[in-house]
């Protein structure tokens, strides 16, 4: 049909099927996935999580096929298992190897998940996957897409936005131009940094709103727990040294308001359940993806310490999740809170 | 009961019974409505809007009571009859008395409604509803009250919190001991100007969120409606002279998410109903009360045009409502719009 090199992705769950779909507009696709399953289900049947997916969608649990048939790849896996795949890719990548993930979440190096809540840990400890991605490998040229992307609705048919965030503006170009069509515009920045920060912490916010649903509250709340999450998301952005400016564009607002008012969303889901008097073991043991926002969460928490900021949400959400606190307690000590200035960041 | 001087609030409207409701908490109050059958209404039936209000809520119909009664007073009138109750008002006000008013559009000075749309429009004759207060009272000390506060949540006793913005620390602190309680937070803001406009301009933009719902689309589209229109927002405001900080926070962001992902905005169900195919006329006719962002969208169309201000979804939203655009065509447009750059205000 046309000599391009196909597009790749690492990672055939809920985003990954949806950015198969969006890619394969203008592109051949490759998509990784260790489950055999899925491969074979993509290949025959041509559908994943609920998308038909065209013929040239092609899936493999093939790494090294995937680096050798690709330029630019998609990694859009879990945020605990990325280091690792990244390990497991490194020694086909080359230097020529374009990678915008698609993972919202940090990276704890050595820090193990079930260590995770027992030891505190600093920037040092703490890394966002383009970091990973230059660390493990030896690609330069990395970059991240973010945006307000309900798989679901993307899945669905429905348009919507992105934003390709790197330091190289090759990135952005080749990024735009493999996805961008009338269902999906793509944006571009500068500040990764920032872009990474938002997508993961927005998760934590995310939780709560879906605690409020849980509990049978309405819009006015959870746009005021939008609000103020969105203030600590610009404090702990600071502290690790981000600038303000992706946390009020697609991949912070617009990646947060999405996530944090639909039920769709994987954290909201989680969040409902745990207000509704289900505990992390119980949910964990029927949702079919991980909610990143749980994970980030108990990494929020040690950075918040080490780095002394007051981010009562996230310290709230933490003791529900974790130390069992009652949703209503932890609102009403919210509500009544002392705070009055409306905005202190710029 | 106490011997403190009543509350006064101008407006039994859907959001004013709302306040009445909250302010009842911690003071008596005194609420005017023009219409008799409202007064009688709410004093012998202590129902409004579906609000159950407790007994120290009085309603009357003359309004010189209301000034001599009471010290602070809660203006909270359709924008479009702001100016001339202030002229009726102004006899009777003192330079002691401190008003906050809950209203969210603008005053056009002596450009009449019916020629709107017709006529150019700058900062000149575009004023903010405290800009009315203080041409046309004694009253110096002014304020707003803004954030997420959808009428109907609040008269279900669900919490959530709101911005007292005013140059005076006093009409703050005034203004917050009248409304605080375990439901409402109140947050302190010393930028009025910026409240005032987000207040107002957010409207547009629940006027677009409604047409997407109508047109059965999602979460994602609609939080980057919500991001991209708070961009314009933000234009708006540099041009008028307003600082950012208000848009980033609770009459900002909060009062955008929340009107705009609810459908029991007026605003929102507003675009719901011009996406499913019915027209101004027959939408006016209808609804019970008036959709702001309606009128607001027309004096943000001339004030772009004033300023030369780049506000394609502004553009857009008033071709669909006054010149009959189809609402496809318009997302069409947006989506396909040649920007790239996320964030571009600082």
């Amino acid at each position: 049909m046309n000599n391009k090199k196909p597009v790749g992705i690492i990672g055939a769950g809920s985003f990954g099927t949806a950015i198969a779909g969006l890619l394969a507009k203008n592109n051949d696709v490759l998509i990784f996935s260790r489950r055999k399953e899925a491969v074979e289900q993509i290949n025959k049947k041509h559908v994943n999580y609920g998308a038909i997916l065209p013929d040239n969608v092609v899936a493999t649990d093939n790494l090294e096929a995937i680096t050798q048939q690709c330029d630019l790849i998609f990694p859009i896996i879990p945020s605990s298992a990325f280091r690792k795949t990244m390990r497991s890719m490194a020694p086909f990548l080359q230097p020529s190897h374009i990678l915008i993930h698609g993972t919202k979440g940090f990276d704890t190096g050595d820090v193990t998940d079930e260590m995770l809540g027992k030891t505190s840990l600093s920037r040092r400890e703490v890394h966002t996957m383009s970091e990973v991605i230059v660390q493990e490998t030896v690609c330069l040229r990395v970059g991240c897409l973010s945006g307000p992307n309900l798989a679901k609705e993307i899945i669905a048919g429905q348009p919507t936005a992105a934003v390709v965030a790197s330091r190289f503006k090759e990135v952005f170009t080749v990024g735009k131009e493999a996805l961008t069509s009338d269902q999906f515009h793509i944006f571009a920045s500068d500040d990764l940094l920032g872009a990474e920060l938002s997508g993961a912490l927005k998760n934590i916010i995310a939780l709560g709103s879906g605690m409020l649903g849980g509990m049978g509250l309405g819009r006015n709340i959870q746009a005021m727990l939008i609000t103020r999450g969105l203030t600590e998301m610009l404090y702990f952005g600071k502290a690790i040294g981000a600038t303000n400016d992706a946390f009020f564009g697609t991949a912070g607002i617009g990646d947060l308001v999405a996530t944090a008012t639909s039920t769709s969303s994987r954290n909201y889901s989680f969040g409902e359940k745990i207000a509704q008097g289900m505990t992390l073991e119980q949910i964990n043991a029927i949702m079919p993806e991980t909610a990143e926002g749980v994970r980030t969460l108990q990494i929020a928490k040690q950075l918040a310490k080490h780095y002394k900021i007051r981010v009562p949400i996230t310290e709230m959400l933490y003791k529900v999740v974790f130390d069992g606190l009652d949703v209503h307690k932890a609102l009403h000590f919210l509500i009544t809170y002392p705070y009055d200035k409306d905005v202190d960041f710029r």
